[in-house]
This record gives C-alpha cells, structure tokens and sequence, in this order.
C-alpha cells in the first residue's frame, strides 16, 4: 500500500538490494528478519531500512521486526515484479546475445521475445528458442506483439536511432547499454547500464591503491 | 595533483561521468567548457561539478571555464586511464564472451588476455584472438602473467569460489557480474555489475506509470 507517490530515487535504488537479500533469506528458509539485521547484512543503518519501507507501508512490528516471506511479496509488489513486461534486443551481437541469455529476467518479469540485427549473417540465427529477426521489422512487430520494453545492445552511435524507433513504435520502457545519453520523452522509461563507468571506478580503486 | 586522499564515493562515481562527456567533447573538437554548459550536460550543478573536480586539483579559470583537452587528460589520469591492466575472464559462457568483445575495455586501458571455463567443450574456444582455457590451469597462469584483475561471469553460486581462486592467485581487483555479494580481504578492489538491480529499477518506474 503506497503512502507516497513522491519517493526518492535514492531511496528507490536501495530496493532491489533489500529484495535481493530478502530472496536469499527466502532461499534460507529464514522467518523473520530485524531492521539490525538487514543492516548487518545490507550495510544501511537500521534505521535508514525503516524510513525507506514506511515510504510504502508499514511492513515491520517494533520488537518482532519484519516478516520475511511477506517482506518478501510486498517488496515483489513495489518493483513490479508481479508483472510480466515483454522485451525485444536491438543489436543481436555477442552483448545482444548474452542478454537474451540473461536469467536475471525471468526474476524481474521480462521475457524476451524477438531480437533484432541489420546483419543478414545474425538474421534468422536462434538464440534458445527465441529468433533474431530482421530490423526492418522490427516497429511493426513492436505494434503487433504489444512490446513493452526496447533493449539497446548497439554500439552508441547507432543508440538514438535504435531508441527513436523503439519509441516511434510504443514501448514503455529502455534498457540502454550503449555508453550515451538518449532522448526520449517523459512517459518512456530510460534505465541505463553504464558498464564503462564501472570499469572506470575499478580503474580509480586499482590507481589509489598502487600509488 | 591531488591534493585529498579521502575523496568520498559519491564524489569518485561522478568522475567517469565527466569523463564521458569530455571525452564526448574531444571528440567534437571543442576547446573550452565553463562548468555552467557542464552543468548542463550532466545535470549535476556547476557548483557541485568545480568542488568535485577541486578534490584533484585546480583545473579551471574563473572566467575561462576548462581546457578541454586538459580536463580529459586529467580525467584520464585521475581515472587511472593511463595505466594498462591485465584480466582475464571466469566463466566462458554468454556473458563471458560478450565481456571478451567488450569494445569499452580498451577505453579504460583494461585488456582480456584469457578466458577460463571447467566445460570442456568450451575449452580451446577463440573468442577473437582470445583463448578459453582449461580452469584448472587459471591459478598458474593468473600467477606467471602477473593479472591484475578478475571478471566473474558465473552464476552467483559459482562466485565466491571463483574469487577465492583470484584472490588466492593475487589479483588486484575483481569485477563481478555474479549477483551477489563477495568476501574479500580489504586489498582487493571489489566492483560489482548489478544488472538484476537494474532491471528490478526499470520494473520499479514501469509500474508507477501504468498504474
């Protein structure tokens, strides 16, 4: 039950986190957890983890601290996890491939169900069970099949294109590897994986520490 | 010059950020950037931009703004761009592979000199010029070429038994893929790639828009 609809993105991006070791203590089989607890597992204060769950309800009871398995749905639930969204890959190469491959989606709800390449070596090639299809297909099959999410996997000059078409034909949603900015309007949702800047960091850490 | 040790995190995950976009900016030819057009491009205030970068060094000129090229090699040094590093890859499966191809390495001045996997019908695999070895052999081959980082592409159960072998064999960092967390002695870099998280933070906004 959301009590705001105004949360911070730092607050949201703490949310997976919090799901991902509720869903190890699911595997666990562990009961209940206290605020202390996640903060001994997680790293933010206990009371830090409080504030951000009250932001969607009051999930925990002062002296038995919070029910894992409900904890659990409830957290399912914010991230839309419940829901299932369908997601096609533009750019079909060795990163458009490991994605399809990615099990991390079944997890978050996503399916992928087409992906795309002007490569007419990579048309037609099976990724398991899901085909690379030709690009010039791809907005009417966007149209037809109701897709949701556009995962771009091109290198970045082709990546304003790619996410101009995605949009052109109705997706809701972005997931952009490629190492730029992308404009889209407000009502389509851009989450990008900047994998160059997390190389980037460890590059920082490894000069610090050898200096 | 750096003229702090202790810069905090927040601070240091902004730097390749202003990295991307100077480098944007060479690309283009531009010779000067005040930290108002900076603040701009990024997003971040100007303010917050000319104290992050005052952690490093005086770079700017009030009135002038930034060199250009200066600011990026500053970048580029700060970042430790400069300095080239040596990885190789646990886990040859999709994910590994397209890790292999990932053309932002060379960016970073990271370069993928092995891969390892236990399945034999990977092994001796070429993934360019780049060869899947046997990962029995890793340990030995991590000590004789001196490596300095670790990628792990394995599912999380397969992890922390891989970063011991790393660590054991001495490297100096680890970039990790695998959801879930790592022990590590303090020495070793950490860097962690959470694309669940990223998918669950897509998942998060869509489900706010659509309801």
């Amino acid at each position: 039950m959301e009590k705001s609809n105004k949360v911070s993105i730092t607050v949201i991006r703490r949310l997976p986190k919090y799901y991902r070791y509720l869903a190890d203590l699911m595997e666990k089989g562990t009961n209940r957890i206290s605020s202390q607890e996640l903060s001994n597992m997680t790293g933010f204060t206990a009371s830090q983890i409080r504030q951000d769950l009250n932001n969607f309800g009051g999930f925990g009871q002062q002296g038995y601290g919070y029910n894992v398995e409900d904890l659990y749905n409830q957290l399912r639930k914010i991230l839309g996890l419940e829901t299932l969204y369908h997601a096609v890959i533009g750019g079909a190469g060795n990163l458009g491939q490991a994605i399809a491959n990615f099990k991390g989606f079944e997890d978050a709800g996503f399916k992928v169900v087409s992906l795309f390449d002007k490569n007419p070596n990579i048309v037609g090639l099976k990724i398991r069970d899901i085909e690379v299809r030709d690009s010039n297909t791809m907005i009417d099959y966007i149209k037809e099949h109701k897709i949701d999410i556009g995962i771009i996997t091109t290198p970045k000059e082709s990546a304003q294109g790619l996410a101009d078409k995605f949009i052109s034909a109705g997706v809701k949603g972005i997931w952009n590897f490629a190492p730029t900015d992308l404009d889209a309007p407000d009502d389509v949702i851009v989450e990008n994986v900047r994998l160059n800047e997390s190389l980037f960091i460890l590059s920082y850490f490894l000069k610090r520490d050898f200096e």
